[in-house]
């Protein structure tokens, strides 16, 4: 099945908003074994819409449109759809009234030029939009059907999940059901991945699990797609292959599925009435951003520092300057976390300290980040050294000191070599002190 | 002229990455007064690439493609261009050459697969890249003249405002020069602004000044584009616009053109030789991020603390946690500012409390901002109350307290009302005690 998707607006076209909504659109069909063949953007204008609309269906045979069902007059999905449709446009009176109590719902009175959103294609197939007024449709123009979706991306989404993809599958033939399974992780690149997990999919029944990556720096989402008969067909399915997966990527795995490093990090923390100081240096806060907003985190993250120079680190946590005479090493990171724990009352400290490299920032600019947790009555540290610019060492030590956290919380050890890491000479590399 | 633009790849046509190259092409374009009319996204496909390629061919003056041109076999863009072209693909020795230096110059041996970025389709006129290998081309396919540029966005941005713009202003027989002004602003919103600068284009000849704004939540940035026959009549025909710009948007514009608000904030304080320390509660060391790793900030920023808890936001800014008992106020903010400023030895200190209301995070979820900024013998403080759920209160926050340590820091205002905030009783709105 060929699929299109046309994304309709000047905002669009002019680069004034970033085209988020196809880059979701498509991830979402690839998520259920679809793919989008083809992408066109085009302004508020009625004669590009046309040809839009007529080239996709006569190329394709399902097209989602993106945008233009709003009430103003620059919103002309529903007129251009009549016209290459051939058929006038009539008023839903089942949207109209949706509308209606949709306003009356929030004590306010429907303004007239919102009708304009109830008016359709006659003969169209209203998709519903349980949260807002955009009314989405489906509609035959040449071979194709077409799927008329919100700009509004959190309408998109909704509409997109359990209007479209639905029907999609339908038109595809597909009767099987399609689950899509993930795993995030930190400290392997996606082509190490793709290797390590060579041959994962055969555990499954031919065709039936799909491997793919998608990788933001410095985290990498592992996708399976399994399709099955049933969900307990799929869970049969699925079972051999996330097992395997788990083994292979051992302690590297943060979180699976929708949780995230620093939701499992503040859960690890909360079940066991814990609470967190954090301290940093050159990272400027951005651990702390990462885990303090957090619903919940007001119980937990009890205090964040920073300080840019290792003196003002010691002495803010009660060490004393002399301990920076040191300079930035693995002892002086526990010691600083193990001062920051006694000093504020927290259950644990984290303490990530960055020595950075002299001069420009150049790709091969680098940064040695020294890190420790400390509790009461124990103590971890890992050394490592990031190259690739100052954007990327500060990110990675962000991630790198939420993940040694967790590491940490889960017992397993913080020293494990990443990818992202730049060897240094073995001596500088100690066992964990755990 | 009627310019498309076709982005190619399988990584962008699976959403793996988001286009953001495309609006880069098209704002770049924008600002120079150029308009690109219709965009087209295709895979790594022989025949779709083909279909595009002749599709836009006899539509449109000028086509930018973008990707395609790397080492690799699913690179297909010199290819297709040759096929659609109708002439064969030649080896473009100057290119070849070009790619061998490169080498060289990192002492590196070309491998072997690259010298297929030095085939181009026969009488391409090469497009330069100075920091890749991919080698940009310009070729005639059907009525339109296509302009070959990679994929990395770096290359990209390089080769668009050193080559191809160039190239589309002449063909559009553009003779004049053009020259973007830009303003960022925080507080006022983009429809607000609209209307604030209603009329100054006229200041200027007729079609010789165009204003457009481009919204980023909660910064907006408004922008002139300024055509001329050269610099001297440029900034002739710009002077009495940007200074109207300058004299309505008043106290609301944080920085020009490349600067930004915590570049400008570092500035000031560097100049008069000050420190800075950041109390921060549920933005959770968001503010300290955006400045505190900046080149440069390492001798400025003292000190970061972030704490959710008033009781320990006072007791660790030295003040007893007595203070807290009066709740988030201007009153508290004052306090914990002067303290956090006496504590660290820091010349100045910002302190951003918010009380956040109780509840699921909606769009009318809020938050009341009481900040303040103090140094050792003045201070300065607002209130601020803001709806739109948490991530919208925890951005603006941040935007809020960086702004108002600006205006401070120019000796400005802090409390003039912006149009993000809900309006509350004048009694809770005191003046400034400046």
């Amino acid at each position: 099945m060929r699929i299109e998707v046309i994304c309709t607006g000047d905002e669009v076209l002019t680069g004034k908003i970033v085209n988020t909504n196809f880059s979701f659109i498509t991830q979402k069909l690839e998520d259920f074994g679809l793919s989008v063949r083809w992408e066109t953007t085009v302004g508020d204008d009625r004669e590009d819409l046309l040809l839009a609309f007529q080239l996709a269906g006569a190329r394709a045979d399902a097209v989602i449109v993106n945008g233009g069902l709003g009430p103003t007059i620059d919103d002309l999905s529903q007129e251009i759809a009549a016209r290459a449709a051939g058929v006038e446009l009539a008023l839903s009176e089942e949207w109209l009234s949706r509308m209606e109590a949709y306003f009356a719902r929030r004590s306010r009175v429907m303004p007239p030029n919102n009708k304009k959103q109830a008016m359709l294609p006659a003969g169209a197939e209203v998709l519903d939009n349980p949260i807002g007024t955009a009314c989405g449709f489906a509609v035959d123009i040449g071979k194709a059907r077409f799927f008329f979706t919100p700009g509004v991306p959190r309408e998109l989404r909704r509409m997109l999940e359990g209007e479209v993809v639905p029907r999609l599958l339908a038109k595809a033939g597909v009767q099987t059901a399609v689950y899509l399974k993930r795993f995030h992780s930190y400290g392997i690149g996606e082509s190490h991945a793709d290797s390590l997990l060579a041959g994962v999919e055969a555990l499954a029944p031919p065709g039936s699990v799909k491997l793919g990556f998608r990788a933001h720096y410095p985290q990498l989402e592992t996708k399976l797609t399994v399709r099955g008969t049933d969900m307990d067909d799929i869970r049969a399915k699925l079972a051999p292959v996330e097992a395997e997966v788990r083994k292979r990527f051992g302690n590297f795995i943060l979180a699976e599925d929708d949780r995230t490093l620093e939701g499992v990090d503040l859960e690890a923390l909360a079940s066991r009435d814990a609470t967190l100081a954090i301290v940093e240096t050159f990272t400027s806060g951005l651990i702390a951003s990462r885990i303090g907003h957090l619903p919940g985190a007001e119980k937990i993250v009890r205090r964040g520092i920073v300080a840019r120079d290792l003196g003002d680190v010691c002495e803010t946590v009660g060490l004393g300057r002399a301990h920076a005479l040191e300079g930035i090493t693995r002892e002086t990171a526990e010691a600083v976390a193990q001062a920051a724990q006694r000093n504020t009352g927290a259950t644990h400290a984290l303490a990530v300290l960055i020595d950075l490299d002299e001069g420009a920032d150049r790709i091969e600019f680098a940064g040695t980040i020294c890190l420790a947790i400390a509790t009461g009555h124990e103590v971890a540290s890992r050394r490592s050294r990031i190259v690739g610019g100052r954007d990327w060492v500060r990110l990675g030590a962000v991630e790198m000191g939420l993940d040694c956290l967790r590491r940490f919380l889960q017992g397993l050890p913080v020293t494990e070599r990443i990818d992202f890491e730049k060897a240094e000479a073995p001596e500088t590399v100690r066992a964990s002190p755990r």
